[in-house]
């Protein structure tokens, strides 16, 4: 073997989604090329003792430069949201490239392409949102864009300018199945959330909080479970992203007891935030509103209980990075009612350590648990395996050197998105993401951004198992 | 890193439970000490181009030189035992240490230390069988030992001779947790079968196959949704053994949606054998007796189900070799009941194949749950991990090269054990594990045996995680 | 006690809901008013030595001189209608008075009433059927007709211009409970049957068996569980009617358990064909279409699992006569293909008979049971109880004299509809109604009608009890 | 009709299972004879306008003049026991011949027929306790018996001097099902039972509140599916008493889901006590000490939808009278543990007053339901039906005249059994039995008795018809 590495880390801790070793790790041209007791030296040299060198988080939902269904924009674009990421210890992105109903999903595409190419730090792939599911669409563009490395797409059953309804989910079911791409679906119950919306406007109830109200549970619930007898009867793989519900985790759990395919995600917001913080003075709340909402601790628990025992694969941000300003969320004014608000919250930094904090630090996951949730199975999920999500042989080399006992208290300050607030301000949390390298390069080190605006690449996703029926 | 490995294994493709690598694996005084694309020179390097090359098998439920309950013998002592099993590429054991009512444990781990160390030609860990929780056993002996590396035992909820009641169980249980031990538990519904056999043989109904009714389904799933109430009352861990019923994959399912820390085995003859089977003429259907007994059609499809959606952690072998003939299965002569046959199958040496072809090769499960099912999550179960289990800088150097194409039609005269039967004669296999390495040592090639009686090392195991409450 | 009655039954084994009592029965002026071992005489006497004395028949779902959403009109008018329900036992029905979209519901009432009252040979009350549930129609024409005594309505999760969406079902539901109205809902997802019809179509498949294969049963489990979320979330009661799926089956039974207050109701269509019987040769599988459609064996034994164990509280008919000609069920001719069928099969007058035979003679249910399910039960849910539904003082004179040996083999020429066929043909039936009194009149007799034209009266409903939230 | 009455009920408002019948009620002979609008003259009459007329309850469950198993004896006679009863409403008991082992089931029953006719003032039948199935016993015993009218038997899973194994169970359910006999089980765990007491009292944990923490909730649910579990694979009915867990509803409604025939019962001290009244002073709390324990509100609402939804068929008292003093409760003096504590609770006098106060009056059930679960459904569960249980012609006249809106304050001054307190002092209760009939004889009127000593009568049952597989 030879024996000139461009970076050899040393005597470090790794994980993998099943492993714990400990040895050196020599890279090449940005790939993993060694892993030995001891290693022969490197351009660069690390010292991991006392470290962790876990994969660079794969953050399988985020919202990056995308305009909202109401047109709002997010705060972050590719290179502040990729820079966000990195310091996170996140280290491949897969944002939506998101059709507005008419649009090709090609110029679609193109479009994301212009925006992330030039600004990416780290390596990006895209999902679809499709809206729009023509023949046209379906038929022509969505195969060609298949072969083109995007291979998952998300559809909505809610948003008026989103919402499928099930026939068109039926359809979206088939083609998927047929291509061998895998389906995400935004499952809550349009006509459920709209009704209950215009109950509570009537009466008066504005407030940030009745957002929540408006979001019952049950319109997830009940649209998770249509969503998944959709997809037992076209016999389509699919997965719910962003599960906040019992109702949902439970619908989620018993179709896996029954062998179908149907995965489940997510997210930081579900475990660390409830109801009650959207219940603050004044427009306060708006910024924890997102669909479907937090709940309460008891849902908080269920969510904990389906990361460990399976039942969610993905644990991801859906960093949806809206200013709380009249940019964003407050562009309706500072008298906006709920509706008026829009739905999201950032999440792309402090996912990782909020979950290594809570998680591995609390012994409720094991870190190879804490892997497989935050970078391998996405990877595996949707094509990008193993080139990302491991610390393997052959793989990227993207990872993050983590200090496992540093505390750290959040304040907005420390992070480095755009969107001006984080719903974890004043948290405490033990573990942080130190050093951070993408494809072999440096990105993060000392607090310090090492990369330059668009040095990430483009990912070409395979047609991934998950995908299979 | 100093170049001069002991082996190398070269081009092949390498699975672990969560990755697949392409690299070169360098040992090193028994150990793995290098992978990487590259590797400098070995004494001896392998080519395995083409090929796959998997953690060697850990299994870690089998019956190796023990009598049985009543008295019978096993065929195998530990010489052909380990044998068979590194030729079906298993390259640890984990049998039992069976005391006996009124034994000491600490005799019986010394009786079975005497046996193994003198003939094992691979590693082997032993669990105990606790037939008699006396406070002396479980106060005194039972802690002693696990210091000296025996961390897990299995009780039985049947069988005259070995049958704890409830209260006898909640005592183990709770021993367990505070120990940090785990419990295997070998669960079937005592007086059910015993009432259920005595109904039988009063009809004159004495052929093999009532074997299978009077151990019926709901002798089963009743054992084991009781066995998993008393260890959530307990908040102890448990795993429930050898699972044929899918009353009783239900339950372990149930508990681990709960969230309780519930595990599950099965074995190749839950997925390959039917009740049918022992449904032959005169005593042939003896062959194929074993408790929990092999049900249907639509049991097999749960269990596989089970494998998939992560219910059953581990499928191990319960090799239980009792021969065709008057020592063993017919010890009672031609004319015994049901009721007089040694309850057991030989699987070490096929258990991997079996599985890799029928699970893997059709496509039921990917390579990494192979891994996973077959030896990483035994290795992690049972305190073995990451020194067994798996293919990693660090970890002992037990690994197969399979050809993953080669078929295989099964006939005794293949296998490597003492049995003289095997229940899968004739069976077509595709994928064969065609040389075996242990601790570094070439255990299997071209068909030969190269290890030494006795070469085999004796694994201390950890506390494991597993049995943290 | 006066002792001149109308008409005395004497020596009769009667059955209630819940009692068996031998007595005499004493009517004056069309109600019963006194019951005794040894009554005083009547103006007529009936002699019932040997035989049953049931409460006549409330069906509860029928379809009576009504147009079907696609414009074709049922057979049976309110006199043949009314004529072959008391020649089955039936001395109640409660059709439907169904709104077109953009129709005053009074002016469609007024429109039944019309027709019914000069007609119906026995009483009758109204649900209505509820296609446009605008601010007018729920919120001033519904409170006004409740008043008059149509306390029910049933609204359509499916057919294009019955269809509600969930918005407009939260609206009903809302309303219903705040008016203290029962929702009866058929519960088929409208897109899945509209997709695979498509894709049914598309791919030339036309013959009568394909509805079968488009009424999925995943879209009428899906619709059942969603409507029961959907009441959940309204916290308002909810019927699910004409239930032929064991997915729609479990989603009531799970919702009884939690509490909830969900009704069902089934009919004998799915107990006595399965989709088998729409695979005949050319169009004849027509005369079994109807929506949902019967399923298969074992769906029939969830349907009488669920009889005997409360999941179902009404056995209704959905007497929905379509003429297998071209002026129904042949209307687009002899190569229409499954989407231009009439949905609907016959079974007002053999439907107690059917169920007498295979439920109580066959000991699936008992005899009160069988009261309940197809006398009690209705009146009770639909405000008309204890006028109708029992045989006890104070109630109207309603019964049955049943001769429960006698076997009629069944033939369409033995009926009374005007529907010109029925789909149990030639089945063998044990039990039959031979005279039959409706508000102390003798109605049927020795196989001969003796009511006159227009002799039933309409029945205002109370709002029942079980519309309470 | 001979209008010579002996007592006629005048304008009452009569309710049964299933009925609501405004009429006047005549009896003559001990029985109902007529049921009409306006009925001739009775020796004597009686005005029940504004009154409800309920059947005489039937408590299917109680233990008079028994020895407990560890000997202490009941307060209650059969004098005391059914005086208290009647003022109660209660016309019927069903009290047990309690086997002990090695006694012969005819002796019992001869004793305990000299305990009851010569005290009982209403009517009585008996349950068996067979502690010891011998062949003799379940052979030639019980057949015998059964013939005699003692149809029905109950097996205990806990009691050191009671309990059977699952093997004895087993047998009995067997030979239940083959006589027609109906199978009653007190389902707790004995080991686990044993266990938890060991370990509380081995840490010093002795009073009274530590019964219901080792009587703990999983000993009861896992009981109650391993009973469950036996009958299914018997296929015997089986009815499960005295439920106070969820985990044991949870497992009735299964089996009732799945078709079994498994009965529930529970009793008043499972909707009105909570494991809270344990926890006093002293000794008190072994006031409310029975088995299964009372649970917390949670509980009882499951009790309570249990008791709406079908899953429960009687609602019993588990009257089990041991005076608080020192020749029951307190026989192991001031200072004994809780094992040592008589087990259970009276509950005759009020079972029918608490369950109409908070069940009826309050909407959680109607009166309809108020008699079949206190009534209707034991008689006929037993073999008493339509002698027992209802109101009806042909009926014996056994009911009360209740004042639904008086509002009594419970103390035990005004009780009238032996026992020496009530667990429900204090409590206020709307509604009372004011006159109480048993075949014909006023019993109670005024708040005084009328009844001779000796003069209820034995009432044979028949096999019932909850006892057919
Ligand atoms: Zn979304
Ligand atoms: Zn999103
Ligand atoms: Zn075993
Ligand atoms: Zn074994
Ligand atoms: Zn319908
Ligand atoms: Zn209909
Ligand atoms: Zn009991
Ligand atoms: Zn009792």
């Amino acid at each position: 073997m030879a024996e000139n590495f461009d970076l050899v880390v040393r005597n470090g801790t790794i994980a993998t989604a099943s492993d714990i070793i400990h040895c050196d790790v020599g890279v090449r041209d940005g790939r993993i090329v060694a892993m030995a007791e001891d290693l022969g030296t490197g351009k660069r040299e690390l010292d991991a003792s006392g470290k962790l060198v876990l994969p660079g988080g794969v953050d399988s939902h985020c919202h990056i430069e995308q305009a909202s269904s109401s047109g709002v924009m997010t705060a972050d674009d590719f290179y502040t949201g990729t820079v966000s990421a990195c310091f996170g210890g996140t280290t491949t992105v897969i944002p939506f490239a998101a059709q507005a109903r008419g649009q090709s999903l090609r110029e679609v595409v193109d479009a994301y392409h212009l925006c992330a190419g030039p600004k990416a730090v780290i390596d990006y792939a895209f999902h679809l949102i499709i809206s729009d599911p023509t023949p046209e669409v379906m038929g022509q563009e969505l195969p060609a864009l298949i072969e083109d490395g995007i291979t998952s797409f998300k559809v909505y059953m809610t948003y008026d300018a989103l919402k499928l309804d099930d026939y068109q989910m039926m359809t979206v079911l088939e083609e998927a199945r047929r291509l061998g791409a895998l389906v995400m679906v935004h499952a809550e119950n349009h006509d459920v959330i709209r009704w209950l919306a215009d109950r509570l406007l009537e009466q008066g109830h504005r407030a940030p909080k009745y957002h929540a109200v408006a979001h019952a549970r049950i319109a997830e619930g009940e649209a998770t479970s249509r969503a998944i007898q959709l997809a037992k009867l076209i016999d389509a793989p699919l997965l719910i992203v962003h599960v906040s519900a019992q109702e949902a985790t439970d619908a989620i759990r018993k179709a896996q007891t029954e062998g179908l395919k149907i995965y489940g995600e997510t997210c930081p917001q579900y475990l660390f935030l409830t109801a009650q913080d959207l219940d603050r003075d004044g427009m306060d709340g708006a910024m924890f509103c997102c669909s479907p909402p937090p709940r309460d601790a008891q849902a908080q628990e269920a969510i904990w209980r389906g990361l460990k025992n399976g039942t969610f694969q993905v644990f991801s941000s859906d960093h949806a990075p809206y200013r709380f300003d009249e940019t964003a969320k407050l562009k309706h004014g500072p008298n906006a009612h709920f509706k008026q608000i829009a739905n999201g919250v950032p999440g792309l930094e402090l996912r990782l350590p909020l979950l290594f904090s809570e998680g591995v630090k609390k012994g409720r996951i094991t870190l190879n648990e804490f892997v497989a949730l935050t970078a391998a199975n996405a990877a595996k999920l949707y094509g990008l395996f193993p080139r990302k999500g491991t610390i393997a042989v052959g793989a990227d080399a993207d990872f993050a050197i983590w200090d496992p006992d540093r505390e750290v208290t959040v304040t907005y300050d420390m992070l480095h998105d755009a969107v001006g607030y984080t719903p974890y301000e004043g948290r405490t949390i033990t573990g942080w993401p130190e050093l951070v390298v993408s494809r072999g390069r440096i990105v993060v080190e000392d607090g310090s951004l090492h990369a330059e605006m668009g040095s990430g690449v483009f990912l070409e996703c395979e047609k991934p198992d998950s995908a299979r029926p």
